[in-house]
Formats: structure tokens, C-alpha cells, sequence
């Protein structure tokens, strides 16, 4: 489906590494103009930083580098000559980007900063590669910030879990979980990770974003020092986030997609609606064509990305094509609709069919509509895939299907069992018994992962 | 000026590269979006390709290789291991794209192929590293085409000329001379080169774009080759090219600014207008508060970028801010103002000030009128500089002013005087008398270069 459509090309020279293109890279591209907007109306700067960090400030934090020296890319060589010292490629931004806010930082009044980048970062991952999903360029937006305050920090958290959602969900109608990750699978460095799980088709859970409370871990190691109005000196609170491009178009793809093909989200689909003239006598051909072309240039006007299919194909097999490719609406136009100044609106996720006034035809309307109602079904499905279980063969059953919540002790014994097949993507505060022993603990969810 | 007005910050800790910030990385996005719309209505593809290039793919092409290879930074490691075969951080991106070009290349039906990416390059520089104007990492779009007819891929480039004109010229204001470059000069593995120059204030000139006849260079040692329609192959007609928006962001402020800041061309502005009410009786406040309000609304409503600057300094000091900003229109309200129902507006690069009605107030109007005259303005001072030489005391007395144009007989010795201090930018073909030995040659011209 990846290629047939036009979204990427896994065929390039170098492992894990993915070419994107037309409308792969439209979709993405419609996805990180939406959130760069959100963003930037919550006040985070657009910026670029540089794609190399010198050894030295990747190592400064502890936690950090253990976490990713094992996927580091390195530069060592510079033409014909061996560098002075290693530069790697970035695999996440906090260690070049906070040396540079520690010098923009002197006072209380130069927080908060808040900036973000859409960029890819670099992973030579150990784990097998898979198109889109586990890449080791992956491309995506971070977001950085530094605050005065734990309080503020904790407030940026909860803003950029709305943005977040008003992305997956809202623009790309993708069902979400929001969990905290247990503290052994936190981002190196972080004080806590909370993650943005989503669920394929397969029942495999699919990470989409993560945002970090960094705490004072880094601002203390690279210095984000400020003055208070006393002049007394501390040190930031920081948070970093980011959302997967590759990911969230994987998503969207397997999630909505039926047995016909893609089906794509309204606001992210490069063709928005296709017009189709239904001419089968030469006669009708002229006043056919000319009243498609007024329904293109009316629509076209509106700001919709629109299509006239007036090849030689016959209609079939012109409503499948389209169909294959995901369009969210089809417009047919033939004789008898000119004459009674309608149109033919098909949606592409119901299949609906509805014959409207051409002066009435309100495609944002149908569009508000499809992504309601393609949100509505996907969440149905995401929801029928909670499990939850009593018993170890219970939950082995479920695991595979959908994320299933059950009890665990929290001992490392009780944990094999459940492990062996799943992650456990969050551990609730809530009181549950051991699925293993039979103890009291908590509940933990977990899912087999991508 | 760079790093006062939030553009860029170049205390990165690695040579040549730069931390572009809020209003840097603003005006290049609209750089870049723009153009990406001109490129995407002429039928190019927006894609994504990898930043690896494997040592031989980038090798493949003899000139090329030679070209670069003096200059590529090399991974060689990925975690704790030695990678099998060096990869190249892409100097460029016609070995990475062009065997992908092939893989998609079977009839002449595929063809052409025309693709663009947004993205950086990376280059070791050896020369002295400039901010924004010679860096090791360099933001561009990069353009890429494969066609079945060496016609369409001259028409293309004619094409691709209209479009970078539309962009620095009409976006950004600037003056360019397209100049070919002399064979010695031409992008390695292209029939041949054509630049673009603009003229910095201090009369050197800086190339900020450049358009590659490709030929069957690549095609033939990629193998992008197609049938015809009699089922023959041949090997497909290339160009590549590129702006580089580092560059045309320094020529931008550099060209534009005078001595009270930066001039912004009002397109790429981050604030196309701020309003600054004029109060100095506290009884006036809340209606002119009221009234700015108004303004800004209907001002935001209509799509422009715009603010208020209600703070506590005086208006003096906030003009004096806002014009180093180089925001293109100032407008201002006080009481009398309001009972007039009028607004003053000042535009930032010519000072002029003129009431108008609120109702009729038309930002866009007045934009076209700023960039026209921002445009007329930039090339009076550029055609100004444009010099010639009968001797080469008089060649050497006006190089470094701008533009120089003189006979060279096109023999080496007499090249060693012009290029001393000067690069010949382009050999017209034009007859000349050699500035140096006297004898008949061509007419080049020449400046001192960034």
C-alpha cells in the first residue's frame, strides 16, 4: 500500500533509511504545518539547530548518553581528514540545544523559552528496521523548553498533550492512549515520559509522541541558570516533546484503510475530492465538461485540493482508482445532474452517496462529517481492544489483540511471564492482583508493541 | 544586526554551523513555502530523501566525486561499531536521488520526473566560515528532474529561472544577474551552470542560487533510462538546482537595511505591522485602547501578520524598536485619531507618513507599493555598480565596487592579473579587447566575491 500510493520507497541503498515521496511527503507535510501552527500559537519560537553535537556535550549527561550511545552515528572524517574530535549525528536534541539556552538565559525575564524544529534525528538502531516505523532517520518535530518553574513546566505538559491530540486525533482522527511510561522505559535523562500510544490493525500498539519531564536534570549540567528578582540564582525546569511524522502516517494509513485501500483524512489528503463527468454519449461530452470545469473553479476558489478525472477510462474503473488512493470524496457530474443542477457526492470512508444541489455543495461541511464519523469508528475499534485479564493464560489469550490491563506485584519474578510477549506500557495507581502470584499490587497495561 | 534581531546565533560549538532563531527561521519558512508553491503548481514532487550516501553511490560520477570529495563529512561509525562502508553526509543529493530516479524510470511514460526537497547539506568547508553566508551546514531546496528530450529539460531550466527570479527577486526584492559561469566554474559532472548574483553593499558579489544542465552525465552512470515508443532506449536529460536560504536571508537584511536596522520585504516579515497607540492623557486610554483594538482585529482578520505594542516606553523609544526590527508599516492612533475615524501609517523603508481612513485602510495595497519600491530602489543602487574597464589600472580601481565588465583575450597568462583579487563570474559572447595584453578576445565580467 506504501508504494503502490505514492508515500515512500523502501528500495534506497542504505538500511532503515526511507525515501518519501509525493504524497507521503505531502500528508507529513500537511501534519507538521498544523502542529508547527499550534505551536507557534502557544508561543514556541520556529527554529533550526545544527545536525552535529561535538562528543563532549552528548556525554554530559549521564543517563542521557547511556541511553543512546549504543545508536549514535558519528562523523569522524572531514574530507580527506580525520576530525579533532567526533561529531554525532543527532539522535534527539537536548544536548545541542541546551548549551545555546544556557546563554540566552540570565534573568527571570529571558524565560520562558519554548522552541521547536521539524527535522529528522538519527538512530542506527540495533532492533530489525521497518519502513516508517522503525526507521533510523526518523522525521519529526521537537519541541524544547526551559521555564522559571516547575509549575510552569508541568502546565507546558498538559498544553502540549491537547496540542498533541488536536494532531492525532483531531487531524489525523487516530485514537489515543496517554501513558505515563513506567520509570525503567522513561527517555534517558527524563524525570518521567508520558506516551501517546496508538493501535494497528494487527493489535499491536504503535508509539506516536512522548513528551519528557526533564526536571532540573540537564539545566543543571549544562548550566540554564536564572536571576530572580532578588538576584538569587536557579536553575530551569525543562520539558521536551515530539510526535513521529513516519509513525502518525503509518498510522493513518493501517488504522483507516479498508479493503479498497487508503483512506485518508480530509485536512492531510493531497487530493481532497476528484470530479468525475459520467459522459456516455458524444452528444452530452461539451455541456458536461463545461459544467465539471465550473464545479473544479468553484471548489478551487473555496481552497480545496481538487481533481478532474476526464481520462478515457470508464467510470469503474475510475472510482476504484480513486478509491485505492484514499480521496475522501468523489464527485460525479453526468447529464442528467446538469440538467437538474446537482451533484453526485460519494464519501469515500462510508461509501454514502448523496445527491445535492451544486449551489448548495458544502465540502467542508462533508469534510467536518467524515472526520467526525472517522474518528467515531476508529475509536470504536480501539476501544473493543481493551482486554482485561484474571488469570496468566487469560491474559496471554488477549495479548496480541489489543492492550489488556491486569494486576501485578510488581516483582521482577511476576514480571517475566508478563514481558515475555508484551511491554508494559504504563503501570496505573490503581490496586490490582498479581496476575502471576495472586499479590496485591497494581495494574499494569500492557501490549504487544511495534 | 544577526543576532540582535532574533535571526541567528552563532555560538554554536562546532565551526560553521549556526542556531537559526524565531524571526531567522520565519522569514526563511516563508522563503521556502513560496517557493515550494511555485515548484509544486510547475509539477514538482515534495520529497524526502536520505542524508547517508554510501561512499559508492556518491563516487559513481568521475567529475563530480572530484568535485566534492574534499569537503564530505564521512560517518564511519554507528554505536560502538565501525560501519562496513563509509557514509557521506549529502554534499549534495544527486547520488542519493538519481539511483531511485532509475529504479522508477522504465517507458517514457514515467518521465519526466521532477522532485524538490527542503533540507541541509553539508559541506567541510575548507575556506573561512561566515554566518549564514558560508557554513558547513546549508539550508536549500534542492530541485531535481529527469526528462525523455534534451528540449525539455532546456525548458525546464527557463522554467526554473522564472521561478527563482519570482522568489528573489519578487519575494525577497533583491537584484540578480544570471550569470553562466565559465566551464572551469560549473557545478561538478554538468554541461554547465547558471548562477545567480546578487551584490552585497560592499560591492562583492554573492551567488544565492544556481540551475544545472545535468545532460546524460548522471543518467548514463546511474543507467535512468527509458523506452520510446518504438520500445529503444536512451538515457534520460537532467538539470538540478537550488537556492540557498541562508544567503538569500543575509542578502535580504544586508541589501535592504540602512542605518536604522533592518528594511524587511513585507511577504517574509514576522510583524508586517505593529500599531502603537498614542496616548498621554490617562483619560484617553481605554478608547484608544479600544480603538487600536479594532484596528488589530480587523487588520488579523484580513490574514496579516500584526501587533501591539501597548508597553509602558514612549512612543519615541518603540518606533525606534520597531523600525530596527525593520517591521515594514507602522501605524499609529492617538484620540484625535479616533474622532477623525483615521489611522497613520509609516512605512519603514522610505519614512513616508500619511493619514488614511480606518475603513480604507488596504495593508495590501501598501505592501505592493513597499516591495515595488524596495525592488526599484535595491536595483538602482545594483545597476549603479555595474562597471567597466578600458585598462587594467581602471579595472582594478573599480573592482571591488560591484560589477566589472573587460576584454580578456582568453589566454592564462593575462587570466592571472584579473583573477588576482578578482572571479570571473561569466565569458559573454561578446567581443572584447583584452584589458591585459590588448589583443582581440571576449568580454567577461568580473567582481570580488563572497
Amino acid at each position: 500500500m506504501l508504494s503502490e500510493n505514492n508515500l515512500v520507497d523502501d528500495r534506497y541503498d542504505v538500511k532503515g533509511m526511507l525515501v518519501y515521496r509525493g504524497n507521503g511527503m505531502f500528508i507529513i507535510r500537511q501534519m507538521s504545518r498544523y502542529l508547527e501552527g499550534l505551536l507557534e500559537d502557544d508561543g514556541h519560537e520556529p527554529t533550526l539547530f545544527p545536525i552535529l553535537i561535538p562528543e563532549n556535550l552528548l556525554m554530559m549527561e549521564a543517563e542521557h548518553i547511556a541511553g543512546f550511545e549504543d545508536q549514535v552515528y558519528w562523523v569522524t572524517q572531514g574530507g580527506k581528514n580525520k576530525l579533532d574530535r567526533k561529531l554525532a549525528l543527532r539522535p534527539t536534541s537536548e544536548t545541542c540545544m541546551y548549551p545555546m539556552f544556557a546563554l540566552w538565559t540570565r534573568t527571570f525575564q529571558d524565560l520562558p523559552i519554548k522552541v521547536h524544529q521539524s527535522v529528522c534525528v538519527y538512530r542506527c538502531e540495533t532492533k530489525q528496521t521497518r519502513p516508517l516505523i522503525r526507521s533510523r532517520e526518523i522525521y519529526w518535530n521537537e519541541g524544547h523548553t526551559a521555564f522559571a518553574t516547575r509549575e510552569e513546566a508541568l502546565k507546558n505538559i498538559e498544553t502540549i498533550k491537547g496540542i498533541y491530540t488536536e494532531l492525532i486525533s483531531g487531524l489525523l482522527c487516530l485514537p489515543v492512549q496517554i501513558n505515563e511510561r513506567p520509570q525503567w522505559d522513561k527517555f534517558p535523562g527524563a524525570e518521567y515520559t508520558i506516551a501517546f500510544d496508538t493501535l494497528m490493525p494487527d493489535g499491536k500498539t504503535l508509539q506516536v509522541a512522548t513528551v519528557h519531564n526533564l526536571g532540573q536534570h540537564f539545566s543543571k549540567v549544562f548550566g540554564i541558570q536564572y536571576d530572580d528578582e532578588k538576584g538569587e540564582k536557579h536553575h530551569a525546569w525543562q520539558t521536551s516533546y515530539g510526535p513521529g511524522f513516519g509513525r502518525l502516517l503509518a498510522a493513518a494509513v493501517a488504522v483507516h484503510g479498508d479493503e479498497k485501500g487508503m483512506v485518508l483524512p480530509p485536512r492531510v489528503a493531497p487530493v481532497q475530492a476528484v470530479i468525475i463527468p459520467i459522459v456516455f454519449k458524444d452528444a452530452d461530452k461539451e455541456a458536461v465538461t463545461a459544467y465539471v470545469g465550473r464545479i473544479y473553479d468553484s471548489l478551487k476558489e473555496k481552497g480545496f485540493r481538487v481533481r478532474i478525472d476526464d481520462s478515457d477510462e470508464r467510470p469503474g474503473a475510475k472510482y476504484f482508482k480513486w478509491e485505492q488512493r484514499g480521496v475522501p470524496v468523489r464527485i460525479e457530474a453526468g447529464p442528467r445532474d446538469l440538467k437538474e443542477g446537482k451533484v453526485v457526492v460519494v464519501r469515500r470512508d462510508t461509501g454514502g452517496k448523496e445527491a445535492v444541489a451544486f449551489e448548495g455543495l458544502d465540502l467542508a461541511k462533508t469534510f467536518k462529517a467524515i472526520e467526525s464519523d472517522m474518528r467515531a469508528k476508529a475509536k470504536k475499534a480501539f476501544d473493543a481492544r481493551r482486554y482485561s485479564a484474571k488469570t496468566l493464560a487469560e491474559f496471554k489469550d488477549n495479548l496480541g489483540k489489543g492492550m489488556v490491563t491486569v494486576g501485578w506485584c510488581q516483582g521482577k519474578e511476576c514480571a517475566k511471564p508478563i514481558e515475555e510477549n508484551g511491554t508494559i506500557l504504563t503501570v496505573e495507581e490503581v490496586e490490582g492482583e498479581c496476575v502471576v502470584c495472586g499479590r496485591k499490587g497494581v495494574k499494569i497495561r500492557v501490549a504487544k508493541t511495534y
